[in-house]
């Protein structure tokens, strides 16, 4: 068997190989409080948050951010979504022989900009250089170290206050029964900003990437409380990321289409492309599911925050149901499917 | 200005690029205990060791090891010898579409080997697959966390009570007139194994490389006492480590050529190939500072463990001298230059 594309997509495709072939060899769990098992965003040990991810989007410059900005923002991302505050990050750079100089300027003041931004900073680093007949440009990755965000224990007593969970981090697994789920903003901007800058894509957009930091709106809604779960809807986009939670929490999902926000611009895009909005990858937006009590609060306080102002409520967590239902107004129902991977290869 | 080869090579090229280009930009010393600006092997913040390390060594499988054995051992190095105990590592693979099952397989199963031997693990991932035409084969990035080791305190203390020092981790910067020099073992082994598994260089010959986790050594070592640096020798070798070491602490060094273990088959190689031995990359290998007082019972120590077994006292640390020199016993001296890459491209 070989690899193919859709392995590294996000989506099922990739999942499956994931769990049959790496994390089933490399998996060991004992003594380690949210594990390699779980595939969450970042896992925990001796109350250490720690991610990774490796950075190939092809061009490496898009509208609205570049592989350096996107290389921090991401693994920020990973961490505020579990819970934990960014510590510190890495940086391993593999650069391509005859690369140009004044390009990795930029984007290292790119990631410079960024960390000022998350009020974080990168610590430590690694440099390779590859011939120019074996890769392509430069590959990014930045791993990430994170400790408890100091309003997660205050956020837990709100949410037992209400309805009780185990779960001590804001786990894909944690979703129950009538949980609130919100997305943090416009959905598809990041795979259509990727996607119109690419060469022999011929279609004019404005659409800019969301990329973004989001451990400030995330510190701003952990202070209200009540929030029990969260994911940043990267490869594979909201109905890979809404799937995997409904998977993992063993729930199912009333998810109402009309309130899902998405541009005209990325719809018309998607549209014209013939792929979905809900399935390309976002690199600044959150799914945060909250007790209903909490929700509206939440909401506020979400939309109070520059990365969080276009925040809305798209459905609900429903047991007894195996599926996420997307509703429209009208009555209609359809699934939303797991995707095999997201359609727009290599968008982080 | 374009990037080249030998800006990835360790030695002072890459040195210079790093100081000039990325660090000065990136660097925010500010409460970080051991800093990005140290450029040492490990960062240190908030009591927690952190590095990172992209593993693109062509070919992928070579005598003694492969890719995936060395980016375990690799990192847990860097966390080893600054003083650190590997809590757990994480791990971003990047595979080429078209990569073989089979070889992905048998990579996971040799890290799990070699986490398993070092008694950590890998507790958070990452996996991308770039198109055929866009890169080769596989690059895995592995991040690691470490604390501080439990004979550290009394490590120091031992050092302190003959010869006081401000560092309380095994920095590069830590070296002082008198000091001792060991290196645990033969010095060449990694870069001869790997060119002689490349296509297209013709020589035969039966070495393996020295791949290996350190984790064990150290720790021995440590509950001895008396150490206050240490260096894993890998690209740029020996020649690139000692002068990074001597330049950090500000001192320079006498080495006695006889006594740094070269075995007769990479000298052989070497001379064959037009390359120094002392230049070329080693995996499984530390330079270590010890105070004189302590320097015999750390080197039996050394040579009781299976990874130490050949170490050697090659030379002590002299103030007042801004070179490192290689003495022979006929009375020859020669100024051990820092290289300015590694002679064999990409070992790590």
């Amino acid at each position: 068997m070989k690899i193919e594309m859709k392995h590294g997509a996000g989506g099922s495709y990739m999942d499956k190989l994931l769990r049959d072939e790496i994390i089933s060899i490399l998996s060991s769990d004992g003594n380690v409080e949210v594990p390699l098992s779980y595939m969450d965003d970042s896992s925990v040990i001796d109350g250490i948050a720690f991610t990774t991810d490796s950075y190939t989007v092809r061009p490496y410059f898009f509208p609205g951010g570049d592989i350096g900005k996107l290389s921090v923002s991401g693994t920020v991302n990973d961490l505020s979504v579990i819970g934990a505050v960014p510590v510190a990050l890495s940086s391993g750079i593999v650069l391509r022989e005859g690369f140009d100089m004044d390009d990795l300027r930029r984007i290292i003041r790119s990631m410079r900009e960024t960390l000022d931004y998350a009020g974080t900073r990168i610590i430590t680093g690694d440099f390779k250089v590859m011939e120019h007949d074996k890769m392509d440009g430069i590959i990014i990755n930045t791993s990430g170290i994170g400790k408890r965000s100091p309003y997660l224990e205050r956020n837990f007593e709100i949410v037992n206050s209400y309805s009780p969970r185990e779960g001590r981090w804001l786990l894909d697994r944690n979703l129950r029964d009538g949980d609130i789920l919100i997305v943090t903003g416009y959905i598809g901007d990041h795979g259509v900003s990727v996607l119109s800058s690419r060469e022999g894509i011929s279609f004019e957009t404005d659409v800019k990437s969301d990329v973004q930091p989001l451990n400030r709106m995330f510190e701003e809604a952990l202070k209200v409380g009540g929030i029990v779960s969260a994911k940043d809807p990267t490869r594979g986009g909201l109905a890979n990321a809404l799937n995997e939670m409904a998977e993992k929490s063993q729930v199912g999902m009333i998810i109402e289409e009309e309130r899902i926000p998405v541009r005209e611009s990325v719809r018309s895009a998607c549209e014209m492309l013939g792929i979905d909005p809900y399935e390309i990858g976002n690199e600044g937006k959150a799914i945060i599911g909250v007790v209903p009590e909490m929700a509206d609060d939440v909401l506020k306080a979400l939309r109070r925050t520059s990365e969080g102002m276009h925040s809305e409520i798209i459905g609900r967590v429903v047991k007894d149901l195996e599926y996420v239902i997307l509703e429209t107004s009208v009555g209609g129902r359809r699934i939303m499917e797991r995707p095999i991977g997201d359609p727009v290869p290599r968008i982080c």
